[in-house]
């Protein structure tokens, strides 16, 4: 099974991954994240205050919103511009939003709102994954960000350790014919017959499974066998993650 | 830990299940599917021929819509009618049209396009996993009505075994302290720090997992436990569907 | 004369009516109402406070939201999720919520909103007319919840009897070649060639006719002749309405 | 009751009627209708061929489209630029349409599409009515252009007294206390307890009634009494429209 | 040289100019203006108050809004109904905004708000010039209306001298083979392989300059003999506008 | 004047230039184009075929789209996607059409549509200039692209000196009290009276020139040096350009 034109990888390797920090001069909290031919600019936006829904509890929000640009695919991708976001583009920027929220400690955070954009340059499939994987790295910058500001005014200062008590990552598996395969670029996600995107803590736990037979089905065995080598994929990412934070 | 307003149901037990199929005169493929006091109209239409893209391959399509009416819920929910369906519809009715997909064979369809319209006449929660299995219902009477009709054409002639070989139920199951509990209500579902939904076909394989961890984590052993308890709840729906469709 | 597919009904006759109160367990004001193959269901939500133009005269507010939904109709209807409700569905919901508004005393109703949503299940034809002739029992409905519930901070009791000191019901009238019918239903609506819809109270006064000639004109005989048999029908309503609204 | 500040006008008298046609240079099938200070451009436009639904009957086809210039009213109306145009609108321009095809005879005018468009530059109540009967006089301007050009292709030549056997105009009426008011300015339609519209060929057939108690009713007395006053001013219209298609 | 229908013009000449100011009833701050076959309504509407983003700086804001009507041309223009300005819309009604913005002391005029609508009745070529020229004279008779107004509240009263020291006109100009032409129409503008639109001030002063090679370029000795005729079109339109407000 | 924070740079001298050809694997018609801090990847994706309004002449198209990243711009810029691009986005991507559109044969090109993508990941200034210059280096990777492969059915063979005979770059001026200034930074831009776009030929000709006062004007002297300025810097602009090309 040698689908992709990339020299060719092990089922349970990931492909490379390359972290730029800072790639905006004018934003700290912007990152460039490569995953194979992937290339996802994750940046993270700071606002004070929150969405009508959410003022007065003195707690802070996350969002995030993500994007295709026209040449990132070919054929040219249309842009999102007579008002309908495309469904599989709100699936995945709510996906984004719960991932990142589920590690960050929205009380911690304050009344601020953090708006994390992830808008992928070039698309060879598992832009999702790295959405929340450079989307975390990006928020953690965020963070730092807020931490060396002087606090003005009624809110509280920022201690990162309490905001982002946790680190998330993210992975896709998959099943083609007998194989269990790690991290699905373009041409192997288009093989596969099931596709599970894995969402985990950096210390273990999960925080989304998604998995989906391609008008196909999956037993037992093939879940177990999926969940093994993301959570293999996740523990080196969360590596990578950290270095690139303490460069 | 008795937050339903219903007599206390055990933690493994399915709500209550009534189908009522042809409800609507008008279209024999039409279903009133109650779960407790969430209750969805399912109804699937059949057109000739299938959208552009899917053109000339002798294929047929089969596509969801879910819907809640404004006073499915309280307080009033506002249609979308600005021109943008909310994130969470399209999420749903993008899973609906999977799952039916999975478990039918569009090759034996023939170039038809069959639209399964889920319209949620009051909301307890469950209504997407409701909608699937209601849905499926609707579906198969579709295609028995099919089979019923005289070939037209060029089409070829249904053999509904050949078209759905398979059947689907969708159920939910939620992680609530430390209890699994099975088929959440509107005030369950409130409560569970982590809710999976699972589609899977009658005869006991995944089609869809979909787990999150709401504003929390969970571990393996959680995981399988919630697995079990679905697959049980799974196997009782699929009893419901095949007797209401033999009556 | 005998276009229509249900046993012969006389043409001053109306279709057979069932009225069932309460459909929805979560919510009282709501009705189930059945002219022939019609089904309609009227659900009445109610707010406090009133739009913005309207705040400050201690005046409530009532509309109207009409639906069909895409199963109601063969083939199937398209939903209006574009952002462009059709000018029909426009046109009937306007005169539903006048229709509502001319026997409501808004003063009496203190400053609170109620939408009154009709969703069209089925649609065999008349289904403006039984909307609202069921939204008017769903109002009533509301209004009597309203005067039950203890009244909170400035906003005055609900006496119901000032609130709706009148009824209102609405009836279609046709002409088909040399005959005038009473209720038209989908066939009879197709062969007519001329269409009116009337809406009265039940003491008999009008509050709107509206005739149109569908490419053809009428002349002062039908006009008399219309408006005296939809009176009949609209006196037969009104008696219905109140035995429904009495159980 | 001398509500309105122009020159007190009897009850049962017309205001000032002044027709121009082919006010634009570019389109002889242009008409500046005024009645009072209301103002409308009534513009007819042909194209060839009909909208795909209509395709292949050979029979024409008519609409019409409403629109007030933000500088019509004070205070200024805002544009309809969002994609929604309002329930009002929507409205009368249907009901431009209706009353215009239901005088036209599309199988004597061919596959031919015509466009009316009714932009009001100045509004003082009646713009509907005003529409009607200017859009009128613009659909007469546009079939006597269509006769008068040289027949090309498979299109039959055009009869105009075949095509426009019959003309249309159309007033409002009013109940303002005890009183029946003949065209109601926008003072006159403020102060209106019951407002019809009425829509009659020349030769004195309705078209369309369209009444509404403006949150009030209204009698079978009162009823009468309008209807005779608009046939009034319909054959008054009439006579002018005829007039200014002469000169 | 001669493309044009109208009786040959010199190629340093206006097309003739027509103003009549008031032409509206109800808005004194109305013009018609007509450049040959051209017809442009242009009316100014005062507002209290200045956008969001404006307010509390004691500085008024004007704004334009441009559009053609559907029988302006030949064939029928669609109107702009979808949610979709068209492109061509925006950048004009930018450039009338920011023409007239160019001229008026915000300071002066107060936190109120003016916009200028400009709408075409009859296009012939030069209609964003007109509306620059024909916009200026609306906003000078709004300000004379609100210098005639008796002060309110909190607004300093309005010196129409200091509002408006000085004035604004606008034209076309262009490159037609070998020619150098002054207010193309739409025949001329067809055949010119550059056009400009020149922007200044009754004193001679540039505001704007839109120099655009259509699928051609122009050289430097091309750009010297435009600039010298549109500033002698210029001269002239600011004295018919004078002429025109002195009435 | 020392206004931008950059080293202080010459009024007469560009910011520092660097153009990476090829940016992205997946399309070699990529270019990564900095102008100091501005930051804006141009891609060119080649359709066969053209819009239906092009149909059948045998010739090709070139358009454009423009677009700010979210994170391009402190604070975020909200994206387009409510179906209202901005008046601001509509005409630079017009602009960048028409500049490109300018020095392209389109006959030469066939009946190909090119579109061009300028997607601004940092934004300081100048960003519809560096479009308009990169722009064009991604177009010439196109064509050569295009020359490149094999002659599939009817189209003609592309020769690239007959499809692009010549060059274009954009650069943009300003006057800043008594200065005139060079390739406005965010900055500068911010403190210019009179702000002017120039698109020229790599030999010198004008394509387009937009001159605006922002709420100024100016007068023939300035107009004549911002001419004399922006044209050194397109010379110097283009030699950069062939520059990168011929690596």
């Amino acid at each position: 099974m040698t689908l992709s034109n990339e020299p060719t990888r092990p089922h349970d390797q990931l492909r490379e991954v390359q972290i730029q920090c800072g790639y905006l001069e004018s934003n700290p909290a912007s990152v460039l994240y490569r995953s194979g031919k992937t290339i996802v600019l994750c940046t993270a936006s700071i606002e004070r205050g929150v969405p009508p829904w959410m003022e007065g509890k003195g707690k802070g929000w996350v969002t995030a919103e993500y994007n295709m640009l026209p040449g990132s695919t070919s054929p040219r991708k249309r842009r999102d511009r007579d008002g309908k976001v495309d469904g599989r583009t709100t699936e995945i920027q709510r996906l984004i939003g719960r991932s990142l929220r589920a590690i960050i400690d929205l009380n911690a955070l304050g009344e601020r709102m953090i708006t994390v954009d992830c808008d992928v340059l070039q698309a060879d499939g598992g832009t999702r994954t790295a959405s929340i994987t450079g989307g975390f790295i990006a928020l953690s910058l965020a963070v730092k960000q807020l931490a060396a500001m002087p606090v003005i005014g009624a809110l509280p200062p920022v201690d990162p350790q309490a905001v982002l008590p946790k680190s998330v990552a993210a992975i896709s598996v998959g099943v083609i014919g007998d194989d269990v395969v790690l991290d699905l670029d373009y041409l192997l996600d288009s093989a596969a017959d099931v596709d599970m995107n894995i969402v985990m803590t950096g210390d273990g736990r999960f925080i989304e499974i998604q998995g989906t037979g391609e008008e196909a089905t999956f037993g037992d065995e093939q879940l177990v066998r999926m969940l093994a080598l993301g959570k293999k994929g996740i523990a080196e990412l969360t590596a990578k993650q950290f270095a690139a934070l303490e460069k």
